[in-house]
């Protein structure tokens, strides 16, 4: 067995998810349909993280075991013949030990969540932004987002149906910034963990963007998170603004040109 | 008749183009459909560039003639109320004068055409550029472009099939910047004149891609420019990397945030 890992891009717009599901198009399951041009015995590919419907990855990262040995440019390239014309694209392929794992070998994961404000509805930016047509304060925001950074039980922050064994996670990074377009202003919220609960980060955006508008006010994300009760988080934010962007290994797996920070 | 300019930005990937058709769908005739439920006696907006079917606007002006008086925003509102869910959007309304005309008051045109360099397929970024997967030199494409940047007899870069009366042009500027990403690079092509001819900005695109990588050197822009035959040309970029970004008039029409040079 060859042990490879795959960077992977994709639009999640018109995939449920992620992870397999039988008879739903997910982006695990179309990977795997193309693998199967390759090497018919592959058990398929284990995803760093499970991104729900309608998110975006530029750098979920997966492992798979393959029953020949590839050159990683040509099993990139390979898989990339094979998932066309889907939106999933193989950017990176690099052979590992037997002992890497995408998920269990993580050590920081970055996610970017992306706010766009105007007027107007979308067009080109459709189901890459949420769209928010209100003036958001960023100050206040940030202000807001400062309760969260930290060692935190974040029952109130994650889905009823999220399966972590405990709510308690490190939240290292939030940083929030604002830019002005044509039309109106982009907002991008980037958050840096070891790993996140289900529906963190979305559950984030929307109790940033309530403090942003005004409906709150920054102290309240304190309290909500002392609750320790799902039913004090704000909105969960929709699927289309978040993306995730980078998972970090103990060493470097693929040969980035740009600082995570700034992905 | 109340007349009313219209700033229109669409995702022109669906649509057979601006110029209405019969049969097919196109930004003008859709925009035209969201109009009769708002006036059903108006015979509908004139555009200010006729842009081909694949190409997107942020810019696009056009005017209309309206039964009854209305208030601009409401009349914005009530257009992307009707134009939902295409991709096509009102991103400004003004009232102006009966002798204003989208077309032939125009003094300036401002068309963007980007290019993104890298080897994997596209996903998020999917008919917003045009794909290269061969390093351009961005050096050699600017001194391609001067050339062809004052007043010229663009016959070279015209479409065969196109219309206007004199093949002679003044390109006022042609700006070309590249910016690194995290898989590769980004390069912008942005053009002004007072108006182009058809196809004429795919064409310098395309030429200028052959420039950039190697194909031809610099100085054969010049020569194929002074051949003043189509045959002479290179290839038609793609329209999915072409953008129509402003149109200015003898007064500014719209309220702009951004200076023009940088949309």
């Amino acid at each position: 067995m060859f042990r490879y890992a795959l960077k992977i891009e994709y639009d999640g717009t018109l995939f449920h998810g992620w992870q397999k599901q039988s008879q739903l198009k997910t982006v695990q399951g179309e990977i795997n349909l193309a693998l199967r041009n390759l090497d018919n015995l592959s058990e398929g590919v284990t995803g760093a993280g499970r991104t729900d419907a309608g998110v975006h990855a530029t750098g979920q990262v997966a492992h798979v075991d393959m029953n020949t040995e590839w050159e990683p440019i040509k099993l990139q390239n390979a898989l990339n013949y094979y998932l066309k014309p889907r939106p999933i694209a193989i950017v990176g392929a690099v052979k590992v030990n037997s002992d890497f794992h995408s998920r269990f070998s993580a050590q920081e994961r970055y996610y970017l969540f992306k706010i766009l404000i105007r007027p107007a509805p979308l067009t080109l930016d459709k189901n890459r932004f949420w769209h928010v047509r209100r003036h958001l304060d960023v100050k206040k925001m940030v202000e807001g987002a400062s309760y969260l950074i930290g060692r935190h039980d974040f029952t109130t922050f994650r889905s009823s149906s999220c399966q972590a064994k405990s709510p308690i996670k490190t939240i290292e990074k939030i940083i929030i910034n604002e830019t002005e377009i044509e039309l109106g202003s982009v907002i991008e919220i980037r958050l840096k963990a070891q790993s996140f609960l289900h529906n963190q980060v979305r559950s984030i955006a929307g109790t940033l963007e309530k403090v942003g508008s005004g409906n709150w006010v920054p102290e309240q994300v304190g309290a909500a998170l002392s609750k320790k009760n799902r039913t004090a988080c704000g909105p969960v934010a929709p699927p289309m603004g978040l993306y995730l962007t980078k998972i970090n290994y103990r060493e470097p797996i693929f040969r980035d040109r740009i600082d995570p920070e700034n992905i």
